[in-house]
Parts: C-alpha cells; sequence; structure tokens
C-alpha cells in the first residue's frame, strides 16, 4: 500500500455507507433475504474491508463470481454462505468442498461433475442451480432442465439449496423482458424439487415484490450505483476519487495538451495536470469529455488522458485552490460515479472495477471523525 | 497468484522477447543509450520481472512514474539509475534520495524545492529537468526557463544529469509537429547548462538518427505495440492473453445473449461463454465488437461484455475446440495487442494497463521448452 503522501490519488471507501445501502435493500425486500455481491474484489473496492462489514451488519450470504474470490473471501467471512457463480473448472470440484464454497452450476456438464464428485465423498454438498431465462451466458435452458428431470438422481446427488436465474433489463423498469424472464423463471424453476428461488441482481430488487422471491443479490446499488437510472439515485455514495495536482500552467498564447494535439487552449487561463491517468483507470475515453470537481466547481479535462497524467482547465477556480499538491474530485457526492461513467461511455460498474492499484486506499467504517 | 486450474484466463509475458525488443532498438540507436520505461508496473505486465532481465542484458536506466515505482524497482535493480517522471510531491525529497531515485522536475517549484533539499543535505543528488516542448502537461517553458537561467545557483544546487522532454505526435512520423518540438527542445536547451539530452519515446527511435539525441526512452515498443503504425510492427508480440470457455450453449431458435439483449442469435449455431469481462480489464466496450482466436479462426465477440464474463459466437470452430475448458486466445501473435485495441476504440498502452489481477500470469524468459 502506497503512502499518502507519496501518492497521486486517493480513494475513499465509505463502508458505513455500503453498510447503510445494504440495510436499506433488506429492509425494503423482507421477508426475503438480500445477500451481497462481491465479486472482483467487491467492485474494485475491497472485498476484506467490505465483507465482514456486511457480515456483521446481519448479512449471511455472499456472492463472488470465481473459485479463487470464494477461497480469499472464505478466511474473512468464515460463517457465511458464499455462492460462486461461475461454478467449478474441471477437477475444481474439491476445492470448493475443502473451503465450503457453494458452487452455482451451470451446465449440465457441471452438475454431473459435482454429483460424482459429491457420490465419490461422504454426501453430497451443497450447490446452486443456474437456470438461463433469457441471459444466453451461463445456465440450464428448458431443454437441459428436461434432461436433467429425467434424471433425478443426478440432481439428488448435487444438494440444491438455491435456483438462481439473472434479469437481462432490470434497470429498464419498463421492457417487458423482465416480466418475460419472471414468468419463464417460475414455470422453469417448478421443473426442479422445491428450493429457494432467486431472480432479482440490484435494479431487480426495485421491480416489486413479486421480483424478490426467497433471495435477492444486490451488488451495484451497494456501491452507491443507482439501480434505478430513470429516477433519483436512493443509495448513499461510497466512492471518492481525489487526483493530486503535480504543476498548474499559466496559459496566455494558443497553445494545445497532450498527446495528439488534440485539445487547443485559446484565450489566457490555467491548465492543472493531475497524477491519474489511464493505467489508474481513468479511462482514455474520458479524453477532452471527462471532468472533476475543485471546490464545488465542476472543471473539463482537457486533452487526451495519458498514461499517467490527466489535464484539467482549472481558470475557473481560484489559484487557492488549484495549485500544486491541491486535490481534484473525480468522482464524489456530487459527481458520482454514474456521473463519471457517462462521461466515458460506460457504467459506473466498468469504472470501480477498473480502479487502478496505485491509488492510496482507505476504508471508513463510521468510527471515523466526521470527514469532508 | 491464481492457481493455473482455477484461473478463468491465463496471461503469458514472453520477457524475453521483450529483452529482444529492447536490443533491437538499443542496437538501432547507438551510440544513443536505450533506456527502458517500466511505469505502471511495466504497463501492467510486471516490473520485478522485466526490469531484472533487461538489467541483465545491458540496460541501465530505467523510468517510472511515480515514487512508489521507483522504491518498489529499486529492490530488483539496485545498480541502475532510475528516472521519476512525476518528480516529488512536497515533502517527498528525502524517500528519492533514500532510494536513489532521480527526480524529473517538471516546475520551478519542483527545482526549487529540491535545491533546498540539496542545500540542506550532504551534497547534490542527481535530478533530471523537464522542458516543455509543446505537451503543455509537465514541464519548464521558456518563460520558467528563463527565469531559471537568471538564477544559476539554484540550477548549481540540483545537480542535473538529464534534460528531456516528449513528442506528442511522435506515432505520426510526418506530423509537422515533431520537427517542430525537436527544433524547440535543441534551442531550449541551450538555456541550460550542457548535460545529456532525451527526446524520444518508443515511436520516437524510428524518426531518425537526429532525434535520438543522448538517450532513448522507449516502452511501448518493448511490450509488442507497433511504434510505426503506419508500417510492419517492427517488434516481437510480448503477450498472449487466453480465456477459458465455462459453456457452449447449441442455439437453434432465435435469442438475444447479454445484458440489454443487445446481440440477436437468428440462425443454428453455438455461443461460447468465456471467464473473462470487464473487471479483467477486457473493456466493455468491446461488446458487440470484440474477437478471440480459437485454431487459427477468428470469432465474434456477440452481446455486451459483463462484469465476469464474455460470449462468443463460436459456430465456425469445431467443438472439438470450442468446449467447457478449451482455451479462446484474446491477444495472441495473430491477434495482437494492437488488434484488441482497435477493436476497443483504443490504444494497445490502455489493453495493457487495464490488464486485471484475475488473470493467472506466468512469465517465459526463453529458458522454457518451445510453448505454443
Amino acid at each position: 500500500m502506497t503512502d499518502p503522501s507519496h501518492a497521486g490519488s486517493l480513494l475513499t471507501i465509505d463502508v458505513a455507507a455500503i453498510v447503510a445501502n445494504w440495510r436499506l435493500i433488506s429492509q425494503g425486500v423482507t421477508p426475503a433475504e438480500a445477500a451481497a455481491v462481491v465479486k472482483a474484489d467487491s467492485y474494485g473496492l475491497g472485498a476484506e474491508h467490505i465483507a465482514p462489514a456486511l457480515a456483521a451488519a446481519g448479512c449471511k450470504t455472499f456472492v463472488v463470481a470465481t473459485l479463487d474470490e470464494g477461497i480469499a473471501l472464505r478466511s474473512v467471512v468464515p460463517a457465511a454462505v458464499i455462492l460462486v457463480l461461475n461454478g467449478p473448472f474441471p477437477g475444481t470440484e474439491a476445492e470448493f468442498a475443502a473451503h465450503s464454497l457453494v458452487p452455482v452450476l451451470n451446465s449440465l456438464g457441471q452438475i454431473t461433475a459435482w454429483a460424482n464428485f459429491a457420490k465419490a465423498g461422504s454426501g453430497a454438498p451443497a450447490a446452486a442451480i443456474h437456470i438461463d431465462t433469457g441471459m444466453n451466458r451461463l445456465g440450464l435452458d428448458e431443454a437441459e432442465l428436461d434432461r436433467l428431470a429425467a434424471r433425478p438422481s443426478v440432481l439428488a446427488g448435487v444438494r440444491p439449496i438455491l435456483a438462481l436465474s439473472h434479469l437481462a433489463c432490470a434497470d429498464e423498469r419498463n421492457n417487458p423482458m423482465n416480466e418475460e424472464q419472471h414468468m419463464l423463471f417460475t414455470r422453469l424453476a417448478a421443473r426442479l424439487p422445491a428450493m429457494p428461488l432467486s431472480l432479482s441482481a440490484s435494479s431487480g430488487c426495485f421491480l416489486g415484490r413479486n421480483y424478490h422471491f426467497d433471495l435477492v443479490r444486490p451488488g451495484a446499488a451497494l456501491y452507491g450505483i443507482n439501480p434505478t437510472p430513470d429516477r433519483p439515485n436512493p443509495m448513499a455514495q461510497v466512492v471518492r476519487l481525489q487526483g493530486k495536482i503535480l504543476q498548474v500552467r499559466d496559459v496566455d498564447s494558443p497553445r494545445s495538451v497532450g498527446y495528439g494535439a488534440t485539445y487547443r487552449v485559446t484565450g489566457p487561463g490555467r491548465i492543472a495536470t493531475v497524477a491519474v491517468g489511464y493505467a489508474d483507470g481513468w479511462f482514455r475515453s474520458l479524453g477532452n469529455r471527462g471532468h472533476g470537481m475543485i471546490g464545488g466547481v465542476k472543471v473539463p479535462l482537457v486533452g487526451r488522458v495519458s498514461m499517467d497524467l490527466a489535464c484539467f482547465d482549472v481558470s475557473a477556480v481560484p489559484p487557492s485552490q488549484a495549485h500544486p499538491g491541491a486535490l481534484i474530485d473525480l468522482i464524489d457526492p456530487d459527481f458520482t460515479v454514474d456521473d463519471a461513467a457517462a462521461d466515458a461511455g460506460t457504467i459506473g460498474y466498468e469504472i470501480l472495477t477498473a480502479l487502478g492499484r496505485r491509488h492510496h486506499r482507505r476504508w471508513l467504517t463510521g468510527a471515523e471523525e466526521a470527514q469532508t
């Protein structure tokens, strides 16, 4: 971990806000259970810091993508149920059992391999079954479910504790595909023995009670991304990313900025060079499109983003606020991860998972004094 | 580090090819010296593995962006000159000296702070001076150089060993800005005491002998990115990225794939879901635009890229080559990092620095048996 005085950027993660967001969703879906999706290292924000806080708040089920994520998570939430979405690659079944990880079985191949593994050992370790209802990405389709139903002994061998599916368009609440997937999920789940069901991730939690089933799986919403893009964001903001100004240049004659000379300063003004670049996950697509905030003033990113640097036109900010060593907010409660994503032409999820390793990271637990 | 059997993707870095690329450039610029740019963890490929191999091949000067990168590098190349491009943030001067790092001083403020630090200690630690010739990002402009020249005692206090600048458009060999910057660099460097000069990074090495000065600073070219985009790539390929297929779905009726249902399969075919997503640096902008290679066949990425998964239409590949557990090449010598960048709408540099932490990484040193 970097020393904050060395680092060109500071990433502050409000763990207390993540816990508050989980509580809000958990209360909203009662009596359904709210899990917490902490895959991709909690969307890049540090699962080892976040998952224990959620467990302490009452979260009993966590969701990761890969076996390695599950193994790492097990060491920080020893008593939790951990679902692993990608399921086992051939030959890794014993690793799942050794760490009490629940594989999501996505295909007849994974189900058969898990059943064979269970048969060879002492009893059937718990697993989940993924039903595909329209993503066509992972999961069993109707024909495969029929073949599975014809072999009940296979399914008995895997001890399924959950059947789940995934909505493709849940962030568009009026998209008819939501209701189609809901109906298909209900219909296909009936081909399996009775077991708890789960359909919704963050946005699905806000589609109404009949989308909650027994377990919801919020991820993005926990980290402050708006799960209801056409309405105000009900979630608390979690992330603050600040870049340090290395140099401020007074410009009094026309000149270009950065690689390719894509931006031209025309009038008198000041350009601040900040120690954040695309190697820090500050996407190159933000060139001449991004923004930062200094003292409540929104300032434009000018020129191309370099690997280690980005330039901002700080002419509108007093020099007392924009000087070498001063901080510029790249994500904050007034310019959110969703706002940065809109500038970059992507979604907040990718802004978070791309956050680089050079940021000095700190996690607020709510025990600190108030910080501004 | 992940276990290769656990991992959803394998990243192979040919260190011997990096060394060969450095040698090619070094020989091409003789008698100028060739440094090696290993900032951003060697463009995401592992400086601790790469820099020692380059040092063993004769590379004497390394370039990083930040103090922390310099400190980490010092432990693996104890005898090398290490230039730190961003220079010192206020108060970090002693850390530079403690690790024998050469700061690139980018402003009068950094120069003054370094001189004051040197005066307080025992003699002047070496530093480099950055002259801005048109990037308007970091470095001293003409007016600042004049002010510096008026205070020779300040410059004497910093013991400069190199003056450098940076070309904005070197990858466009006919861009008149190259010659403008070259002339300005020569003219402005004359305001400083005589010292070694450096102007060119990767592409500049190929602009002709008068761009080499005393030191060139190749980075991208070492890692296989084409420094001469309008001509065949003179560099050896370095990176192979392979994703593992989790599931293959036979599709016989029209259906959509992935989030937002942006892709629709029309005819009979097969869709492979691969355990690589944007959290692995496989950009979301590759949705419906990217490609992979299986057995020499180029297959299209279909639908949106998910956080942990991407889908490919593998209808053109025999099932014996596209099955769960099989590998698909996302970057290889026949589909290079530049090709992937073109699909993603970015440059190879960003493809490399975005490569995520979940890939199982291995470094080839040339001592292994031939691998295909």
